[in-house]
């Protein structure tokens, strides 16, 4: 039975396309360790999406995505420019510090979780590049869709790469909801990444219907460095011996664009619940829906409702005696009678 | 089309098992992060298996089980004593090294892969358990079965493990391939861990006909420690999103004796293809064949007119003009037909 | 000749007793490593000090002081709580983090350098101490006197230490200028440590006279745990082969309150030049003078004038285009005519 | 009282030449870590010595520049082949393995503590350096003097070194007794380093008269990739304050031929007591002396004599019922006297 759970896009399972592929993928015996031919097919599969070169190298989960594309792209006396609630600061057990050998995050401040070249132009003012004592400025890490579930446009990216670039920083992306991303903007992939001056990408499949896939994407001149990043990745545990699996998932998720249309289901439920929601009395939107997550304070009532749909929640975070904030999450196979069921419970009383 | 490789078990896909898992399992929405039914259901699951309370931690490759455990009993300045071509010395890229932040691993020789316990005990002589100069004789790493396809009687096991106390280690046993293990001694899994003194279990599934899972397994009092194992493993990106997929892998592995009977189906028929080869002129097994792994020398011409069946293989080592060393491994979906057509072309010139 | 920088306090030499320690310590064989009668009496040497039983180990640098501090008492996964622009922070090159695994310093906002129990609280309540993904709060570590050469109270020492109880947090003081902080205060040693509520100083003395001397002081239960602590120390290369010579500076500095009395004098001599400074037209003080340290805001003009007395400045950093910031810094040995003669050199056109 | 240690060379205090150099240049303030002018000149006072341009990084202690070497050189998942009881094998805590982020060290039989070029290519050959599963070789560590007090000869070295090139490793050499290799070679520091093939040598003065200071020299194009040496070397808090200190020590260490008269007599003194000893009834060599280090099997009875002579010793290590294995080590200032009254206490019952 299909009962879905709105705490987070990763509480859903996979997409029939992707257990089809994981199936049909099984078949035979193929070289392991990512010797197989899907795999060594994931460079030129991700170049046709990307429109460049690129290399690819698929992971286990968001965490290490993004602890992998830091520790390659900083040294450990280096210092990571980020939003200062960044996943990477706020949710991962320290594990970018740890793969990058202790290199130091810097959190800034942000716009509904996006930063302003200003804010990364003067926190690295703070340090010295040529002084041994200082960290080290290294990496501009910037999350799309960001933490708040805002955007940033193709504009925005290149003018803080192009201050990254000045500050002789590399940049990396962590799109954990990358897909969500390219839907709403209605634009290039490339766009968004190495044409604005992104480095390397955590690009993220895992929320939006796989089983567990995530790869991360080196552009540009990065990828003379990739044997480093290689070894990085196999030192970690990624390279998975029935790497075939990973790569299936990743195959079908770009075939005939079952990603974008996927991700564009779960943004347009987002936007119908977040539109239905406001209207209610004593609702507020936080930031502003921009992907496939909502932020909002609550009656903490509406929420008693709400649960009793059926549906899954994660707790909701009381800011008062009556109210709370909580994050609504939809998802590739959310459906428009999930959210009107949903809009239902919350406004009768 | 089903076209074994014979490179290695992990050559091969899914159990069909495994794979109407993943597609039940992914009905619904559910919490993610190991929140979900299954993953909570783990310990019980295991601890009936082993006949005792167990903590589980599941993994996606045997690289990252055997570091976390490492990391999990060995202190930074420890010493990690192993087989001297233990896979975690010679194939984890550093890996244990670098999870355990920098302990070291003493290599042992061993016999046909079983190391002996005058072994152990010459070697932690050695150093001094309190001198802060010396690496701190911390952890026994046994294999089971070894790199070499052979076995341990749990008699063998629990005479390392005495010693390891003695001497004050901790044991881990790297059990990549432990269902071949169980199945070919028909002893109870619990006789071959925790009963024998082994305190974390690395417990393979993947090689075995599952997609990506392995298992940490603690036993006895280490289980007090869980909760620091625990933050070893998310922040080594193993806390996976949608872990209900991990979960269901384990949970379908252990049904029904499922492991044992693909275990059973492997090693079978790498007896009957060891029997098969050994009579042919000029073929020598190298070690006794204990699971499913064969090491083979054998005339370069035998092996080429092997590769002429269309089944997989990793290229052979040559030891000389004519003749080179190769590992042939059976899997759980390894046919008698498989064996057959293997033999008739290795016999026939 | 005699001629003091005022850049900092590490910019002198040393006492004479310092050297007459080290030639009178250099007699004779002794057992290396710590072995020798120095070494072995500092825990007693110092147990007077702070009047309880202490352990010390000593070090040869304030980085390292720091880092194997932090180390020890948290967790690779852990949160350290300090002042935003604390020392370990800015000018260590991620010592802390490399040595404690990767674990993560967060800053807090202060008030001339001191933070309160308020913005502890509020950082700490971010974490979820139980929650695997986020990093775990472990250390408040205070730096006294500030690195904005204020002070805190034993009061004010007391009430952070509370906080840092309430929140399961242990405290680590940097006091690099701990002697100053003494001999400002005039507390006792134990009301500014341990009665307080700290763990575990960074006790400095290489600024006050010595060659390159610190020490790490464990007070209270944590003691029980200083064998780990000598793990770390041996590993990060602090176990001097000589150590006596690192104990005979400490003894020296210890000696009839030779450590006070050099404080003292550092302090009086930057109060006068304080004083003197903050009558000049454009001078301004940028933070109350707690100790030896003195930031100000000047003309350009008048630190120009400064540097033609011919004692050692570090550049000023401008403001404006005729004023900039600056600190200068006082020590064991500035004498009231180094401090006269830059006076009339500051007022005289 | 002169009353030398036995036990081992850095039992010894300072010579008084170091003394006078460190009093001397504490006089007057100087630009703190490392800014001052002997710290400036050590490039070109080293340069002179070893006829070529080289990168000098003082430090404190031998543990740090064999560790720091190694980090330099290779990478966390490489491997440093070594002699199989090396120093930085058997008593350094793993710090190589911890500075190095894991990098796994290759113990090598050997002749005397001597590797052959032989044990190098065989070990190497285990590992593909292209493939990411094994670690990297990377480095080849040799001591000179030998961890048994043997020399290699300036041919010995090169031959090595052209091995390391052929398997592309670079090459450290552990010079903690470097001033007793070349005293006893009577050979030319440059062709015992970097004119054989060494990149980068732990240069050890503390055992030879000094306080606390070693150095690693970086030659040829290695120099290079220096700042990257000089973040290790901050980071692991080496970058002492008062940097000064260990540069006057290292200048007055090579001034005048002081380093190689003080390594000459204790080359000698070892020998004249080597010689003694062995015509003892039950003393036997167990190596070759080519320094200031003997190690001797002998009656537990002569040893209780010597002990008797009021010297230092570290405990005999018994190896049956009546007799044990020694170390004696000679030192800068052990005198023919010293020398004389061993002999007698030894040789008479």
């Amino acid at each position: 039975m299909h009962q879905p759970h709105f705490g987070s896009d990763n509480a859903s399972g996979m997409a029939p396309e992707i257990i089809d592929a994981l199936a049909r993928s099984s078949a035979g015996g193929v070289d392991s360790y990512g010797g197989d031919g899907l795999t060594l097919a994931l460079d030129e599969r991700f170049g046709e999406i990307f429109e460049t070169d690129v290399s690819v190298l698929p992971v286990g989960t968001g965490t290490i995505a993004n602890a992998l594309s830091l520790a390659f792209l900083a040294p450990p006396w280096g210092a990571i420019f980020c939003y200062e609630a960044a996943h990477i600061v706020v949710d991962e057990a320290n594990a970018p510090e740890f793969f990058a050998g202790g290199a130091k995050l810097i959190g800034l401040e942000g716009d509904h979780g996006r930063i302003h070249p200003d804010a990364l132009r003067r926190a690295a003012a703070t340090m010295d590049a040529e002084d041994v004592h200082h960290p080290r400025p290294s990496v501009l890490s910037i999350t799309q869709a960001s933490e708040c579930g805002t955007l940033y446009s193709p504009n925005d990216i290149g003018a803080l790469c192009q201050t990254a670039r000045d500050l002789g920083l590399a940049v990396h992306m962590d799109g954990a909801r990358f897909a969500n991303a390219v839907a709403a903007l209605e634009c290039h992939p490339a766009d968004m990444t190495w044409r604005a001056g992104v480095d390397v990408l955590s690009f993220g499949a895992t929320k939006n219907g796989c089983l567990a896939a995530e790869a991360i994407i080196v552009f540009g001149d990065r990828r003379k460095e990739v044997p480093v990043l290689r070894r990085h990745h196999k030192r970690a545990g990624q390279l998975f011996s029935k790497m075939r699996f990973l790569s299936a998932q990743l195959d079908a998720y770009l075939e005939s664009g079952n990603w974008l249309r996927w991700a564009r289901n779960a943004n347009v439920q987002a936007r119908r619940l977040a539109h239905g929601l406001e209207k209610i009395e004593g609702v507020r939107l936080l930031h502003p829906v921009g992907v496939n997550e909502i932020f909002l304070e609550m009656p903490l009532a509406i929420f008693e409702r709400l649960k009793r749909t059926g549906f899954g929640f994660y707790p909701i975070q009381p800011t008062g005696q009556d109210t709370g904030t909580v994050r609504l999450v939809t998802s590739f196979n959310t459906s428009s009678d999930d959210i009107d069921r949903l809009l239902l419970a919350a406004s009768t009383d």
